[in-house]
């Protein structure tokens, strides 16, 4: 699991490399040691972004991009207007994932090692994952482990968030509110994703849960313009879909 | 956040500048760069380990300490005739962190900097928190979060582990087999840490929760002699006390 593509290996007959590169949660210094040599030795460089935006994983990574490696941006389609639980968008998403697949196929097929740059981590609800499925089995892979968005904010913060015997539930804003209040009241420890509209139901069920004094808000950890505040002693106010919200374990146990 | 202590302030008159620095899951190039840049900073660097034992830690990061640092191993003591649930053994672990923190404390006093090591992310179950809540309010710190043991663990096995609205939760095999069977049943995803004696009631807990098929073993993520196989194919043998479980949420849903 230490190799990572050669030059002999690149300039061969055989099929490239793809590699999964987590560049992780948003300072550029906090990406790994094997990230950066992945990117210094890859010909493509791709990424996901939505269509008409920068990429955020780009960004992060851009400084150790080899001279001379070819991007590969892979642009989601614009699917505002299909609501997210039925059959067209779905459609439309899946197809778009398997025309990226074949895009990094081809670069792969001529001999070319793929980087597929991706925030945090590349396994822990990454888009690099829907290449991975339709890749790994066909190509010679490798995933590099990347430091989740998650430690970057409980770190920002300065908030230990589980220890010893902690059960930490990591949890979508997007469930439903009495499902979010039981599973938030069974958790010693918590982490709420997809936070966006989803921020006023969040606090109600925090509050039901017992867990609102705890709670911090974090928005953009890591990256320039972070915010760390107590969630009780935050307006109401619309927040970014990016940012999460903590529940620190520690304390919590005797 | 970007700034790590500089030259000027540690020879300056005020206290030192502790960080905790998470050295990720065990290869040493899931290292951050900025891990290696405050080693290369850090005028003592500290460390737990059990007495007589290396330091896991240490080992991962030693190839970047700064010429001419001071090493301030932090060694737990020997607690294995005390039952941990009870007052001796907690009263004995209280003592040693209250002993370490003012070991690093001292060095903190006279102006040096600080960095704790931490395998893994410091605020993820880790030994640092134990200092960060006793010095943190006291002295200059900063937390480096790093790649964590679990996110090391599902890159190796090239598993992806969780989706869009998958709830993850992170459990440690100590729970009662009754407890853990229901929480991994509600889980879309899970990892179980404290694997070691607990195995045989996790399996049975995996097979009660409908889970045992989809249940991977990894030992040593990212270590040399890593190790990863399908637990349901895994003879009931002990195993490693930090060997983990993934359960991957990927495809079970729609």
């Amino acid at each position: 699991m230490n190799a990572i593509s050669t030059g002999s290996e690149r300039s061969g007959t055989g099929a490239g490399r793809l590699i999964g590169v987590g560049v992780g949660p948003g300072d550029p210094e906090l990406m790994t040691l094997k990230a950066v040599r992945a990117l210094g030795e890859a010909d493509v460089v791709a990424y996901f972004a939505k269509q008409g935006n920068a990429s955020h994983a780009r960004a992060i990574a851009c400084g150790h991009f080899r001279a001379g490696a070819q991007e590969l941006p892979l642009g989601y389609p614009v699917t505002t207007e299909l609501p997210k639980d039925e059959a067209p968008y779905r459609a439309a998403i899946t197809d778009f994932y398997e025309d990226a697949a074949r895009s990094v196929a081809a670069h792969l097929d001529a001999g070319r090692t793929v980087a597929v740059l991706s925030e945090g981590d590349p396994l822990f609800y990454g888009s690099y994952m829907h290449l991975h499925v339709r890749l790994s089995q066909r190509y010679p892979t490798e995933v590099i482990a990347g430091v989740t968005g998650m430690s970057g904010c409980w770190s920002q913060a300065g908030t230990p968030i589980a220890q010893g015997d902690d059960v930490l539930s990591v949890l979508p804003g997007t469930l439903p509110e009495a499902e979010l209040t039981r599973r938030l009241a069974e958790a010693d420890a918590a982490v709420i994703m997809k936070v966006g509209r989803n921020l006023p139901k969040i606090r109600r069920a925090l509050d039901a849960a017992g867990r609102l004094e705890r709670a911090l808000y974090v928005e953009r950890g890591t990256m320039n313009g972070s915010h760390c505040e107590r969630l009780a002693g935050r307006a109401d106010v619309p927040a970014p879909y990016f940012a999460i919200v903590l529940v620190p374990g520690w304390g919590t146990r005797g």
